[in-house]
């Protein structure tokens, strides 16, 4: 069997430093292909581009690897990559590494994990990678070999169908991190606070920002682990049916 | 206790027929606020707007309730009404209706379910509603009554936490819709079709286009029963942790 297609992708762009991270992490481990959008798209979610038109275009950043960037978000770099770009079919996705968490609730609101999402819709084994620092000079040094292992580790087991993980590392140096938890998505909530402004016509307008909240503290979460200084794997799914809840609706009475 | 006070999203932007139908029917039930994308913001997915400012204007479509448009994503509209606009907290956020499906993996996509995501995140009861036609002539008039019975169910029983409706309803005349069914999601996926072209200045340019291949046909699929004619709830999870994948990632063997 030859090297491993592995397409990188992230939602922070083609130039910021943790895909650069990401990128020399995989050259270990097969043929490394990367598209990437030509700027931010955090906090894109699953978004598509149907409205406008897509442009690729091949950059010549690291001339080991073949490196395309587009005006695409990260799902759209998925689509585009491996149906314009790739020679067949990619073995892994990978995805990011972000600049900042995507730990609890903020899977659902990340770019970096909508890719590795997208991958896991078109069966692709796939994982998004982040690092707990949001500054574009945040430290990668300790990611390598934590990506590296999970990363054979799917390459060796597979996932199940329609599962894809989400890898969270927390920012600290290498000796302090006690190891690799998987986990469960722990209840949390982004508390928005909408900076208001006025501009110069006198009008408002307003920034979104705000705060994560922990709604739970259990040791089987990703938020605990992270603060306890561990890596973490949560498995996460493209089914979002709540099985659960099926029972309760079938006791509605409608009134048709 | 007063009228339920209830906020209505869309992702097809203010001027949609679908969002106007969903209105004439929430007046039936309660105290109706809009809150609207200022253009389409279809497969926006759980996009939210952190790169540029976000701007609310009020709007006068119809004199009996209290409108209002925004530049951001379907989302943004959830964020910005509970927070900068409503006079407390809603009772209950419905999102569309959307001009086209949302069933199995198209909920992913969806701006219009995202909305209802959002809202179960802030422990809001919701449901996302669409037709079964793309079309800005689309024929809503099938969808009264039954929007109507599940949003009372809804009011009558609430939701557990973190979970939503996705509801589907078939661009069937009334008449020839068999009922309302709760089904899961069916395992699907978009087929891409990019359809390449050459600009004037003879660069290639992509529109994103594809079509929906089923990979199942049970029964007990949302796909399944609107092809039979079902109205479809697929209760909605918040928690996207794979459960199942948890044991299977304890056996890898991580060497750090």
């Amino acid at each position: 069997m030859g090297k491993p297609v592995i397409l990188v992708v992230n939602d922070d762009g083609i130039a910021a430093p943790g895909i650069r991270s990401l990128v020399n992490t995989m050259k270990h481990l097969g043929e490394v292909y990367v598209m990437a959008p030509d700027k931010p798209q955090s906090g894109m979610g699953h978004a598509i581009t149907i409205n406008e038109p897509l442009r690729i275009t091949k950059v010549d950043i690291d001339n080991e690897i073949v490196e395309y960037k587009c005006n695409g978000t990260p799902v759209d770099c998925v689509k585009l990559a491996m149906h314009k770009v790739l020679p067949h079919r990619p073995d892994l996705i990978v995805s990011g590494i972000n600049h900042g968490s995507n730990s609890t609730i903020s899977v659902i609101y990340s770019g970096t994990m909508a890719a590795a999402i997208e991958a896991a819709i078109e069966g692709i084994p796939a994982i998004g990678f982040s690092l707990l620092d949001y500054s574009m000079d945040a430290d990668f040094s300790a990611c390598h070999d934590y990506i590296k292992t999970i990363t054979e580790n799917l390459i060796l087991h597979g996932l199940p169908e329609g599962v894809c993980l989400n890898v969270n590392i927390p920012a600290i140096s290498r000796d302090k991190i006690k190891g690799i938890k998987v986990c469960r998505q722990a209840k949390a909530i982004w508390v928005e606070k909408f900076d208001e402004r006025l501009d110069p016509h006198n009008r408002n307008y307003y920034w979104l920002t705000g705060y994560l909240k922990k709604n739970e503290n259990s040791e089987d979460t990703d938020e605990w682990a992270l603060e306890q200084g561990y890596v973490t794997i949560v498995p996460t799914q493209i089914d979002l049916t709540a099985y659960k809840t099926i029972p309760l609706l079938n006791n509605w009475k409608f009134n048709v």
